[in-house]
């Protein structure tokens, strides 16, 4: 089975430069693709593969003016990745999920489940849970008392989901994920003994938010952790008590928001940031990987980088003359010196 | 339902100031509080909300002096954090935990469970393993051969506890936490093929453990992986082969802790600070988050910070001339240019 | 039950260097050794101990030269970790393993599992799975369709593996482990709103890997995301999409490796270390942990430290000038007023 570059082309509204009829069976990364594949060209870093890839079209930005000939269909679209998403999801084979309620799945008397949604193997899911339309919940997982889930919700295998926590619509959590664990909270008394300060607040989770693998959302003490529309969360991250994240925010893997910081819209953090408890980032801030953020963010889209982190080209200057502090520290020894001869010849003297 | 600011300064063993018949349905935090709510005022960051809330009661320091008026009623306590751990025990709903054996666990013929005790649907309970009584194990837990826990322990949905692993008394085990897992030791040959080091050692776990989600515990090469009583550790945090935590210690998210380390009592980590392996920690020590300790601290109760981790204070004084390199650079810079000026300018060349 | 000496130095191809009779009955760490125990030195860190130990056998390097008397008949060999490797293979014992094919577990009937295969309770095996010989998967454990597994392959309860992945011959996977979620990949519009790409590549994991807990391995956007022939990774790692670990590297703890780089053979990751995305590391690098990487490390065998990483000795000469900071800036001060008391003694002005 094939379709041709003109096809993809009209699919995600591209223009073609070079054969309409090369034929596609399959996307292939630039640098391992085969006749018949389809590759694309997003980073810059990656333009030599264009001149040598055996790919047989290649999707590539409308304002790319190749420096030599290139064998590859060109089809040129204004936005490589959205254009690359379109084309996958043509390409995406069945993800062998549940299609159905597994007879194998403990589903408690009192939940009624909508058409269309499907329950996986060894499911638990307790008393007045509220599961949406078409939502898919995968094998092995757990789904707290009056937890509430939308419509188009998918939930893979092994997560874990304490109770009285509410998912919102078209909404993707990886295996082995948590939702709604307790936040880490005590009071310490004089024996330096910890008392554990129940947690009886809850998760939000709004629609359109897609959470990572293994990663860990903690209940507030009181009120919500809340993570708003659009959110993404990828692998592996630790939202603690009473979190806030904002619209459309993204978040790499790794990274660790302490108790009570609310971040804002569009904040784009790298992997393995920290945030210390009770701050606030303004909207629109970047965070390069590995910064731990110790105050608050008032000023919006300021990238900031380091530990602690401050703004990222500040940052970089100051790291140059660090690997230059030995230099640094030779040439104030040698102007010590310098001066104690001046002084010494000094006619005053 | 509600109780009076009376009832719960009676409660909490707290001082009315103002209306003791003020009446209260639940506990909020202080900016999101509506009437009928208790709210609390602990860090000094949130004051000016005291202000303005519409709480109906306020917990706050018995030194609390406020400096406006404040419309709720004040209940000062002598330890605020304490008090609201008293108070939400008092609000907390049911949790939705296993409250018997299900008939989908599969639970070892050779098991006695002791009264009280509840088993969730899934979950695995191997040959020769001892669960204590009022022990509530949630749902797809697995509990190799030879475990033993304690009394009043809680185990969440999805924790796996590996064969042999001893977990005492009031303990509490976080969702798809993993306790037992091989420690990461091998051998590397003159090919630069690594062989695994049999992991034969196990974890001991004393009582009033707490343990948070997705968190893992390998067990010792030989003798105990030790995690002493009351030690509270967070969500997403590493403990490697045969390390051991004192007493009282606490430990933030995504802290990492190497092979053999022994880390004092009454310490304090924040989130993501890492150990390396064959180390010891005085009692007492503070870590900011994200610090990287590399070799003993000696002395007790001091506070680090860094990467590598060195006195809090010291880095933060080195941090902020950091920021300032390129100031320092251009006046050794301009200092240099001075002293060349004065030679040439010197009577004797 | 016991061993002698004697028996053991045969085994590891040790030389006795004391009493070859002295019997052993279990192997034990050499600070915490009673009688009948046998220990290793091999960290000189330890070496103290060898001269206070109750093992009546230690297992030391053949170039090792007692300063004291030792009580503890030596063993002699060439690569201590490596004979302690074989010593404790001899004592381990049965892990408490699946050893049939459990009646509670969902196998597909279209599957068909060979000879000395092992399934645990609850584990669910989709369509199309192929699984090798002897390979034992414990329990709770989610095999998503098309899944192969090879020979000799030991996947600990919770592993949750996405359809399509594959895995060698030798590997050892442990508990609650994610393969095969799909890489974090979005396009983002003009509003901000960040649109999924789907990930319609794979994961493919080669012989004589082992695996920890929790770690996660996203699978690639397109072509596979690759861990070859006798990696080690520990717990809590991140693999995003499209990564490629090469032959013989092994990975500590909470290390994060973004998407598309290319780790190459025999390097060496300490724990916590974050890799930015699209770059190669050269063979045989070490990092030291808490290392950010930012850039290609294109020279073989280096050794690398901080964030962003540079050569580690270099690193440790910056970072104790840094330490110095305020003492540099003392003397730039000094340096400055001394320089403008010259310039007004200087006898031209």
């Amino acid at each position: 089975m094939f379709v041709t570059a003109s096809d993809i082309a009209k699919l995600i509204d591209g223009e073609i430069v070079g054969d309409p009829r090369a034929r596609i069976t399959q996307p292939s990364k630039i640098e391992e693709a085969t006749e018949g594949s389809i590759s694309f060209l997003a980073n810059p870093k990656y333009e030599h593969y264009a001149y040598s890839t055996k790919a047989s079209a290649l999707l590539v930005h409308k304002d790319f003016a190749p420096s030599k000939p290139i064998q590859a269909t060109l089809i040129k679209v204004s936005d490589v990745y959205r254009a690359l998403g379109v084309l996958l999801n043509h390409f995406q084979a069945d993800q062998g999920l549940s299609k159905d309620i597994s007879p194998l799945a403990f589903i408690h008397e009192n939940v009624t489940l909508p058409e269309g949604a499907a329950i996986g193997a060894f499911t638990v899911i307790r008393n007045a849970v509220s599961i949406g339309e078409r939502t898919i919940i995968g094998e092995q997982v757990y789904i707290g008392e009056h937890v509430t889930i939308g419509n188009d919700v998918l939930i893979y295998p092994g997560v874990k989901i304490y109770p009285g926590v509410k998912i919102g619509n078209h909404c993707i959590v990886h295996a082995n994920t948590v939702i709604g664990s307790d936040g880490f909270g005590y009071s310490v008394d004089e024996k330096g003994v910890y008392h554990k300060i129940p947690q009886i607040g809850t998760v939000e989770i709004h629609d359109h938010v897609e959470i990572g693998a293994n990663t860990v959302i903690d209940r507030a003490t009181m009120g919500a952790t809340i993570i708003r529309e659009g959110v993404k969360l990828d692998n592996l991250i630790q939202v603690a008590h009473n979190v806030d994240i904002g619209t459309n925010t993204v978040i790499a893997a790794q990274t660790g928001i302490a108790g009570s910081t609310k971040i804002g819209k569009n904040v784009q953090v790298g992997g393995q940031t920290g945030f210390i408890g009770h701050i606030r980032i303004a909207d629109g801030t970047k965070f390069q990987s590995k910064s731990g953020v110790l105050q608050d963010v008032g000023e919006e889209n300021q990238i900031l980088y380091g530990s602690p982190a401050f703004e990222r080209r500040a940052f970089l200057k100051s790291y140059i003359l660090f690997k230059k502090l030995p230099e640094l520290a030779d040439r104030i020894r040698e102007l010590e010196g310098e001066l104690r001869k001046l002084r010494k010849d000094s006619p005053e003297k």
